[in-house]
């Protein structure tokens, strides 16, 4: 079994080129929620709705989240009022959000109507939010205030500074049940190209997965986010530099170190290779950016066989 | 002033006609929520917002409710996960139960958010909830379950006997802040051709509503949804039966007696006047069907003029 820990879009393209080189079954993915928000009173789930939707090749390729074949007639009828539409939501998307509420306040868990939708998608892996607790990601910004992880992401496009990053609730939550166990037997671990920080960090934070990757930290692979300095997508690397890291592999090399035994980086980043090995962490050096398919599936490969 | 006491479609439609004959400004309208529920953690009041639609020209005409130029993505995908369905929301419509939602979760009153939306449908009358708190008409069927009123009126599509009828909440619930002071100033107060049972019983249940009808009394014109000892829409007749009441314009007087003075009835029932006149009420007989604005607005002046 593989085991995959997991943010949103840049996990959901290496799980696509992911499920062309090992057998779906095989595949377990632990899925962030410390991005789960609420609007309108619904439980939205974007990184493990991202995976849902990309993975039965029905994200809109446009922004990388959401359903294709959208409409948006709900939120033009709130923008009618006045109301908050900054976290624009698609009316095939709402019936995502609204039946996760209806069967969350009928008692069912979190991770049992996430397999209940993946099922419905068909994706043929296995997809767990990391606990079944509530966890939320709050950033603080320069003036000392608290953001939710969404209202920084999107609310305020992830353009302010921020100065530090808590996953509320996490001290107090536990992993969802067989997360464990699959971490314990799983032949490899392998952590998705998401950010190291708000992605992956969450994750982490949850009463003894860390522990337990350190533990089986020989079979753990990362796979860094940033390239060349950049971020392919989102904020990953002017957060690397505001929270004291370099914006480069080098700072994914420390933040993931103590949990993995390889860092997958580009070709671009071939120079740093040698300060990465430094860092008792070995670096493999391929093609990371997944423009097309059967890049995914390349670098999948390569990551599964190194 | 006009104050109407209001259920959902027949109402809409006598007040599509009468913003025909009197100035917009000058119509209050008392709205029952007892038909209220929550679906997927959504707040719905039918009858409001069947109430806003018509008299914005933007309801679904087949239906008589819910919007026009509609669109049902949200509940595909619900059935794509095997969700309920049988309240079929709809995109366009759903915005209005997410705003209202996510106000009600701000701490609005619900009289605020029904202010905030009819303005926002330029409908140019007061619509104004019965009250804040809330109030769930119940259905006693034979085997002496009860059911929640949209329970009954769409999953079981009214067709089971009912035994008794009853308003939870209405014994603490007070009217919304106005409502008395408009009934007591009001020159003529009209109770709409509503089910007098389920739409208008759950407005007279409000503490204080039925004790200054019954002060007023003089006031007040009630016209009846019961034509030729059928409903037009809807399960007033059978209700009527089953609740031992007759069902036809004599089992309306019967129930609208104590609080009106008179009885507006269709041109079908004029065999009945002589009874209705018996049992202390003053029958008024003209054509009450309104398969035409221009019918409906004929109606709204026999009532206004009489």
């Amino acid at each position: 079994m593989i085991v995959v820990l997991a943010g949103g879009t840049g996990a959901a393209k290496f799980l696509n080129g992911l499920v062309q080189v090992v057998d779906r079954e095989d595949i377990y993915v632990i899925g962030n929620t410390g991005d789960d928000a609420v609007f309108f009173g619904l439980h939205v789930s974007p990184d493990l709705d991202t995976i849902c939707y990309t993975l039965a090749n029905e994200v809109n390729h446009g922004t990388g989240w959401g359903l294709s074949n959208e409409t948006w007639n709900a939120m033009a009828t709130v923008e009618r009022y006045g109301g908050d539409t900054w976290f624009h939501l698609g009316d095939r998307d709402l019936g995502t959000h609204l039946y996760r509420t209806a069967r969350l306040r009928e008692g069912a868990t979190l991770s049992l109507v996430t397999q209940e939708i993946a099922e419905a998608w068909r994706i043929g892996i296995d997809l767990v939010p990391m606990t079944d607790s509530p966890v939320r990601t709050y950033l603080e910004l320069l003036d000392g205030t608290e953001v939710a992880f969404q209202d920084y992401f999107v609310k305020l496009r992830h353009s302010v500074p921020v100065t530090a990053v808590s996953f509320r609730g996490a001290s107090k939550a536990v992993p969802t049940e067989g997360i464990l166990e699959a971490i314990g037997e799983a032949e490899q671990i392998l952590i998705a190209p998401s950010n190291p920080i708000v992605s992956i960090g969450p994750i982490l934070a949850i009463q003894g997965i860390r522990e337990l990757l350190e533990k089986n930290r020989d079979k753990v692979k990362a796979i860094s986010p940033i390239v060349a300095g950049l971020a392919l997508k989102g904020p990953a690397d002017r957060l690397l530099r505001e929270l004291g890291y370099e914006s480069s592999v080098v700072g994914v090399a420390g933040l993931l170190a103590d949990v993995a035994d390889k860092l997958v980086i580009d070709e671009q980043d071939m120079a740093l290779a040698k300060s990465i090995s430094e860092m008792d962490i070995k670096p493999v050096v391929t093609n990371t950016i997944m423009s097309t398919p059967e890049l995914a599936k390349n670098l999948a490969s390569v990551v599964i066989d190194c």
